[in-house]
């Protein structure tokens, strides 16, 4: 079974070269890769906060968080 | 041919979790992987920073750095 792998993100620069870079080195094989978009998709904030993510780009790798430099910090796009 | 892929970390417990995590996670098939411990190894300071490493746990995909988390400053280490 693949551990899921979530990349939050607001579709800013940082964000998707972050997205390209990292997600994209990510074993495929063993990861289910998913991307959500914060910025299009506000109704994802409270998983992203429940979470503990407080910035993105964020990758949450099997419950654990990974804040990646700082893009956008969450109170920003509410 | 191989991309490079190089973990810079201080030994902290943020850095060896994102260690574990995030350097377990990417494609072994892919990258060839290098950990740098900045603690012990501190004549790889100046090539961390040149590279435009602030913080660690750092990742370094192909050149371009991404910061994870907020571990310890590369002033803190010197």
């Amino acid at each position: 079974m693949k551990t899921k792998a979530v990349f939050y993100h607001a579709g800013c620069p940082v964000c998707v070269s972050a997205e390209q870079s990292v997600l994209g080195a990510l074993d495929a094989d063993r990861f289910d890769l998913q991307v959500v978009h914060l910025g299009t998709n506000k109704s994802r904030l409270p998983e992203a906060e429940k979470l503990g993510i407080k910035s993105v780009p964020a990758l949450v790798l099997d419950g654990h968080v990974f804040h990646i430099n700082f893009g956008a910090s969450l109170s920003d796009l509410k």
